[in-house]
């Protein structure tokens, strides 16, 4: 691999990127790490070596091949096409760019053949999307979806390192009685959860349910899938968890189910009725692998067309940074 | 009101009915709080009198006019019928007597007319079915509800006390890196979410999944309402939440939603997308009505008879110790 550069590699997604260099023996030619002024000056332990951060600047990516940009929405606007006018490719983890034309918007895992298509941009989905997807496209390439109805359960990493520390000492405030003030969330996360907090459209959506429709018939290139998405924020620190309920154009049961996630890349079926053993987000954290279980027949389809499951995957990891990773993979090796 | 006897006086839900007696102003004419051995012996305050706690045993009844249990289905099993033959009419927490034959299962919001037809046993339902319906059911009765797609956010409280203050004390553990053993959950339920853990059926729905369907038949009179439901445990005291996904026989919009559940008894909406307020577990705590909000047109069912919805309600109030106490007051003024 050639140069790879880290813009964000301060931050909860860009911890993990570099974690995750180590433990696929991932060695880019040269790494450069970039943060905000505020994380320049300090340093980052990769494959043994201090690896400095430096401050992100539009200077920054000369002779930079891959750009992983995990610093926010805001910073991929302003540095990307800096990025891409420098020769970088840009990964781009923030949805800036997710629904624009000309920007593939790729899990490795669904539609490798798009990174192809990119003009300097290729755009990491929104996490929750990913998940979801993992365990749903599997199933779509053999009886096409039609309709999905999801629930979610959003871990605080979604929203940063910063989130993930204060569901932990807002907990112990809790635990103390002290009086809190939420920072990260606009309500307290400690012992209660919240629907998303993102804006929410003229249609009641919000931005991370729109998020969920849109990206994903852009990704599966089917704009006639019937989509429903509920967002809601739990207190779990780093592993999203979905309650999925699908209908298919055809019959199918769990046996065929269970039988094509289990031959799926990026699956594991965690679903062993006798011991009540299901996907839980502390057995998805720090796992590639999204995490499939309670598979069954929906009972309010009598047709046989329709199938429940719930799925764990951790979101710094296939949520985020893995599934960036994959496609600077993807683009090596092309 | 006669001579109310509460059967798990000590457990999480007899102390919440203790409570409710004092804040809706109900004096019995005499009041019987009982326990286990292990809890007998000690003491409740209720209305400024220390009430002794006395064993629950099967001569406890005599001059009981309603006995409220609350105790598990085993203790209701085990001296439901006792109480009855010494001429109380048992209103049943536990799932022991919901599906049996001649025994009402009752909302006295939904089908207060069902108390009429007792033979002894009023059941009370299940936490989840009840928190459900109460936003369901007059929708219902304006525009017939085809299919109910419901995913769970359930708090520890519907596992008892002890589960509520082992998710305190896991927490606590959680957070000083302290290893520890659940107890009241197979999983560790702090920072971390599991499938309910009751026993799944041969169509691989588990026991509460199956109360949230058959129940909700049952207290509709309507067996033919298309139900699918996904249960899980999360890290919250004592609400339960819940996201629901409704089809109706006619197209509906939001506004119309709002309208109805404006006008319902023991809702309140809580639905501002401005200050992104919704309904939240920890504002439900101690709360009789349930919250309901993200009202929204499904945009999955392009005939506009497709509404979402997400829920919050006190577990041990409107959940259990509220409903029983309504269905005590429909049976003292009928």
């Amino acid at each position: 691999m050639g140069h790879l550069a880290v813009a964000g590699a301060t931050g909860a997604v860009g911890q993990e990127i570099c974690t995750l260099l180590e433990q696929r023996g991932i060695k880019p030619s040269h790494l450069t790490l970039l943060a905000s002024a505020r994380s320049a000056g300090s340093a980052v332990t990769v494959h043994g070596q201090r690896v400095p951060v430096l401050e992100l600047t539009a200077d920054a990516f000369t002779g930079v091949d891959y750009a992983i940009f995990s610093a926010g929405g805001d910073r991929s606007r302003d540095f990307a096409e800096a990025a891409v006018r420098a020769g970088a490719v840009v990964v781009d983890n923030s949805s800036a760019f997710r629904m624009s034309d000309g920007v593939p918007l790729v899990i490795p895992e669904v539609n490798p053949q798009d990174v192809c298509h990119h003009k300097g941009i290729i755009a990491n989905p929104n996490c929750s999307t990913i998940i979801m997807n993992m365990a749903v496209w599997p199933l779509h390439r053999v009886n096409p979806v039609r309709r999905l109805i999801v629930s979610t359960y959003q871990a605080a990493s979604g929203a940063g390192a910063a989130a993930m520390n204060e569901l932990l000492t807002q907990s112990a405030d809790v635990l103390a009685g002290r009086e809190f003030t939420p920072k990260s969330f606009p309500h307290p996360c400690a012992f209660n959860l919240f629907s998303h907090n993102t804006p929410l459209g003229v249609d009641g959506y919000n931005t991370e349910e729109r998020k969920m429709i849109d990206e994903t018939h852009k990704i599966f290139h089917d704009e006639s899938i019937a989509i429903s998405a509920t967002c809601v924020r739990v207190p779990v620190l780093r592993a999203h968890s979905e309650s999925i309920n699908i209908s298919f154009d055809r019959p199918i049961t769990p046996e065929e189910v269970r039988a094509i996630l289990a031959g799926a890349a990026g699956v594991t079926i965690v679903d062993d009725a006798e011991a009540g053993r299901f996907p839980m987000p502390i057995d998805a954290t720090g796992q590639d692998d999204v995490l499939v279980g309670r598979i069954r027949q929906d009972v309010s389809q009598p047709d046989g067309r329709g199938i429940e499951m719930f799925v764990s995957g951790d979101q710094l990891r296939k949520g985020a940074a893995l599934n960036a990773i994959q496609i600077v993979e993807l683009l090596a090796a092309s």
